[in-house]
């Protein structure tokens, strides 16, 4: 329904979101080969070269394409689409960060040093490259909040990737100090191989990993340990952060459990409140078990439960559910039979639908006629009080209406009701009922006619 | 109550529950086995294959019983019992899972290659046994559920199992390594017991257990480290894997460790305020006394506090308890002597129930005479105040009332009551008490008629 | 209050307060004399066995003198005094327990070999006095709830002492392990000291405590490793224990962080809230001002917010606490002189009190007059608006009415009220107050010359 | 506005603050030093003593200036500035410490020795300026309750701040120990270094650090073991000391995890039971994206939610915000053109602000009219039911009344309105505001006559 600026791309548009996926997948590779090239980039093929430079490419054309996607204003909720606006925003905001990381600066020095892989201080801007992870922070962010994707899972994925990315980092930094150290046998590897410059990448990398993964996972220095003074001096760097990383890890996985126990938690006070309560008034035994029956059904069918939900949404959308949910059980009902639609909306308004479980009592003997009920769903039977004995009367259904007697006639219940399945039932409050028909008067009449024929 | 189809089997029959029963404990056995038979199958004594393969027909048996197992539809809360739509479901869901992990893959390799332990495909295939955990799972869950058990003894049972069966595997796989490596003096048990393979099976299971434990328990690799490349590799993803269970252990404890000081929290947080309260308005040492003891005793009858848990539950079930508990004291108190028990019936759904404690004031000196109350158990001393000190005046005990004749009569209570014990007593409101009376006017004759006479 | 039957020992009594302080100290040095007497009985000089018998005999009157205490009845929150059913509670509930673990094992084994620290089953035995631990235990839960005790520091303690013993016994069982192994040069102390049987005894509980912190610290195994395979087993259960002593020590550790700060977390969401509002929402900032005073006001002053403590406490209570705090402000002020106290008193149920801070309006210009205010304590400024400006017109302090010619009169406020230090007002709403008035003729008319004559 | 006594010095002056922030620097400057001096002062130049000195010159110059410094009394929240009563308070608190961490005690020592660094006692003394750190805590407590700071951030600074200088002292005791052993070949420094007191002093600080680090970081012993007992009890103790640590810092991380996540949990808990709702009732699929857009939008403009956030102030700052934010758009509509301003006002405080986003219903086709709504930001489309099919009719802007036909004359709402953008509307209840204009008889009829007009 919204229309843009037509030189803008539509941020939600397939090919756009294709295009990210495209992006985030670069991103990660680069993430992983920035500091991997740091460390071994003499060793490496002239291919990585290549790609390196055709990725940084494809880094400026997104750069020049974020110039026509339109972005939210946070604070009036629009989607601003002028273009002189979302360039001004940009250029304000991320643009220099984003050109820095997307300059191949390999490239440059290439063509300055005519070698590949020469010129440290090249090699080092590289690692701007890691900027572009912001991206998939973002992504990470926005999967949060999707429902469709699961909480754990996606948490779980977030800290994992950092973890590994932060070891990666850790090892191939590890391993730099020993090929730049002055004396190649006064090294971590250096002192296990001796000519560690000869071995095989594979083999140089898995030992730096290894490394990175004891100091991160606290495994200690029985293997591999610092030999030189920088070395040691690293060494304190990664302890430190490998701290704070752990108690980061360990903090959000509590946050999680908490988050993912919270129900059962809830569910079991209430329930031992409810068994405690029961057992400490010498309730008897079959009182008990229809309470705690239902407190379990009102845990398992909380996703029914609509009084909560109904009450976090605006009047509107609430009126538009009570009408689709239960307008044509209202219509079915005899009692509204030849009522005007006018009059069914308005009677909607005052419904409140209830969940009974097997055995559970919908009316009392006697009791005092404040409400009647309309069966949704289930089964509900009717028994008569006689000779000090409940006895069978009849059985409601869909659509049928149970204590409308008492509650229209202004006298004490006189049949008791009881669910024999899990049954909804929808309850309207007499008073309610009446100023709805004080407003109506030519449906009332409808009502009660219905009411004397059906007797 | 409920009848199902006859060929089904009842899922709360005690026969199901003990096949039940039987099956996670030869899970458990299984879970233990199919590791440890990978790593030293060769080793093995025939007996194990026996078993084995018996464990696996059960299984194969439970698979046929399944299909005769209701189940309940999670949409409906309705117990499925139609034959059709059980294999429908099984099918498509755990069916080929099931079958997967109960088809004895050893006995297929002893009948090729006519040697016991023989065929490490089909030994790999054995793993598939481990899906069997699944009904340990869910056995957790359900307990987990069950307030009969105790909440955090059942969570660590569950976590400790989790981190138990980790070790096994792990430490066996890392036995599997060593056994499979081509030169065995250059694997970690190699290079300390040098013909291990001709040690007790028992020797090197502690080895490779306690290996797996020092790992997992982050104690470091002064013992058995990692000695070639393949070793280096595995030891690395053990050391993440250890991160994440330590992670998720410690995360679990928090939770826990939340969820058992809740309730002392909430008390120091309220019992706190009040105290903070009374000493910043500098109110008389002995109202502040009896304000920390109320709130003591709130904390400690919590299991007494009605109106919470009365709310929780439906309106049928809320009569049926205030019937059960109030109508016996209100048939013994004197202004209710001859009354009906419709009458009653109205009048309970209008009490509340209040403790009070020793020393706790239940009516004040001249108050507004807007409710009375009748004792339910405890005792309360009824004092006058004459000559500007309070005096002694009668003790009220379980069925009598306070304070009916201000309330009824009109006037400021003439007489003041306070709590000589913990006293549980009914609270009626004059204005709901008179409503009540309006709708049954025999009864509220006689009510008056025993007021007067008690006078 | 309470009469206790003569025989029984009031368990609040200083005496028994006394002696529960002394056995609390004799249970701390046996648990920690306990584990080392196992592990170095041999070498100990004989003193410690006369201690020890001592103390047992100690528990052994302590036993005698529980059946003298009464205890409380968790169901009807009663003191039982009678000596029978204390008698019958004690024998079904801890009585062995209690009797297994004073009993001086170690006197027995004397008189039967004759000789000191001989009978390693009786030492074995001994063990059974860790149970009366369960007194620590029970005086940590009291202490928890006692809200003079810092509770972060309960907790701490009670988590360290629990840390300190676990290391203590695992310590003083990892040095019998070597003890009593067959060959001492093959055991973790005798592979460093190989005559270690004859080191002092200080020397070799060093040695023990610094392998059992090293494993439960996680600090690895470089030094003093397992040796033999009973060794190796040992470790293996250490460590499992001390990743789950890890668990639960960090675990409370987050339970306690988030306790400590939940007050500053709510501070800061609702400030927070209020401030971006009030961004968003492009208010003048000296409106932003006040209302960021407010909320960082209300925070500080939380602890007079009478509001929510009030409606904690029971109404007796509530209006005893009204009547102690503003009936002298509401004798002082110039309306109610003259007027009965029953007036006064059924004015407080009707007052509110709240706390203005400075530059904080109480009453705006032309404001529907549905209140009128009471000062207690601070000043509170009154301005009159001529000519578009406000312009001084009094000053009110402790006593003063504001507002009231309004409220009575029926016409919008002539007079703006501003707060001018952190002043607290008593509110009494329009309605109530003439409510209150219409009950009490004779008072209403007093109040009303008041105001006149005032006027 | 508040006038302190002239020879106190206001606590928000500039200058104070700017003399404050000095000391907190030179407080983390000399609680760096005086471990270090600990450790290292026989072989620092001169230059330390001097500026030491120095230090703790301008520390006794704070505690003269603290006798000028008004305190807030924590009871009334009054600043007082009477100088008897601060010199009360300060004197009876902190000055002795104070005090005893400014006194220039190396000073003394080479007063008396004439040499520098010498005297250990002395030295040991100057650890007393560990207690200045008190500031630097009692600056973080400020800043984590000052909403202009990021709350993660500075609660990770402060435990940063905290583990490094833990780190810092343990490394520097650690050297001590072998600084002052009396055989220096059998410590655990000299074990590496033979003459490790001609080394520098850095690197035998890289030296102690890297231990320091080893142990709180729990990556164990490989390198720099303790050697003799000494060294070994003091291992135990920084153990132990670590444990807290860690299990101090992950706590801490956990509650921050928690805090920051939590808007996103209540998000995905409400988002997802909406949805969760609308699928089990089979709603259509145009309402199920209303519901989700809807719950989406209210999750993001939380802080355009007013109802909240006003509910939180007290009343006189409630109708100054609402007078701010809705006058102007009152006073533009054409209902209310020429009415009074108290008018204005009365109805103001009657009012509700509600926010809809596109395509959401405001009003319903011929719901019944309870409410009428003025538009004050965004674009409502009004839509006609002709023929079964809704027709466009008109749209409604800022200042633009909808709904108020069907309201004021008491007929079902002709027109259906619906949000086109992102709009904020005023609630108008009808009763309150017929209620209003009964009040307001002159008003009322501007109103009906402005009605009339514009029909």
């Amino acid at each position: 329904d919204i229309h843009l600026c037509k030189y803008t791309i539509a941020p939600n548009s397939n090919y756009y979101r294709l295009w990210r996926s495209l992006l985030i997948i670069l991103v990660i590779c680069s993430a992983w080969m920035a500091p991997f090239e740091l460390a071994f980039i003499r060793y490496l093929p002239r291919m990585f070269f290549l790609i390196d430079t055709i990725v940084d490419l494809i880094f400026l054309i997104d750069i020049v394409v974020t110039f026509f996607i339109p972005y939210m204003d946070k604070r009036k909720f629009i989607l601003v689409d002028s273009i002189s606006d979302i360039a001004i925003r940009y250029i304000s905001t991320w643009f220099i960060f984003d050109i820095a990381s997307s300059i191949p600066y390999q490239l440059f020095a290439f063509l300055i040093t005519k070698r590949v892989g020469r010129g440290f201080a090249y090699n080092l801007l590289s690692m701007f490259r890691l900027w572009r992870l912001r991206r998939v922070s973002n992504m990470f962010s926005r999967l949060e909040k999707d429902i469709r994707v699961n909480y754990f899972r996606i948490r779980c994925l977030k800290l994992m990737g950092f973890a590994l990315l932060s070891i990666h980092i850790m090892g191939c930094i590890w391993y730099l100090l020993a090929e730049r150290y002055h004396n190649p046998k006064q090294t971590w590897i250096g002192v296990h191989l001796q000519d560690f410059k000869q071995e095989s990448i594979g083999k140089r990398y898995v030992y730096a990993m290894f490394w990175s993964m004891i100091t991160t996972a606290s495994l200690g220095y029985g293997s591999l340990p610092a030999v030189n003074p920088v070395e040691r001096l690293y060494t304190i760097l990664c302890m430190f952060y490998k701290s704070g990383l752990a108690a980061y890890l360990i903090g959000n996985m509590a946050d999680l459990a908490v988050d993912i126990t919270r129900r059962t938690h809830k569910f079991r006070i209430s329930v031992e409140a409810v068994s405690r309560f029961a057992i400490q008034n010498h309730l008897p035994s079959s009182l008990r078990d229809q309470m705690m029956n239902y407190m379990s059904l009102k845990f398992k069918t909380e996703s029914l439960q609509q009084e909560e939900i109904m009450s976090m949404l605006p009047r509107a959308m609430r009126t538009s559910i009570c009408q689709h949910l239960f307008s044509p059980t209202l219509k079915k009902a005899y009692l509204f039979r030849g009522t005007s639609n006018d009059f069914i909306l308005q009677l909607i308004a005052e419904i409140r639908a209830e969940y009974f479980q097997p055995g559970e009592d919908i009316i009392l003997h006697h009791e005092a006629p404040t409400e009647f009920y309309i069966v949704v769903s289930g089964k509900v039977e009717l028994l008569i009080y006689k000779d000090a004995e409940e006895q069978h009367h009849g059985l409601a259904r869909e659509g049928d209406v149970i204590g409308e007697i008492g509650a229209l006639c202004c006298m004490p219940q006189p049949v008791i009701a009881r669910s024999k399945s899990v049954s909804q039932v929808l309850r309207i409050n007499r008073s309610c009922f009446l100023n709805v028909i004080r407003g109506n008067t030519a449906d009332g009449q409808i009502v009660i006619y219905n009411l004397f024929e059906h007797l």
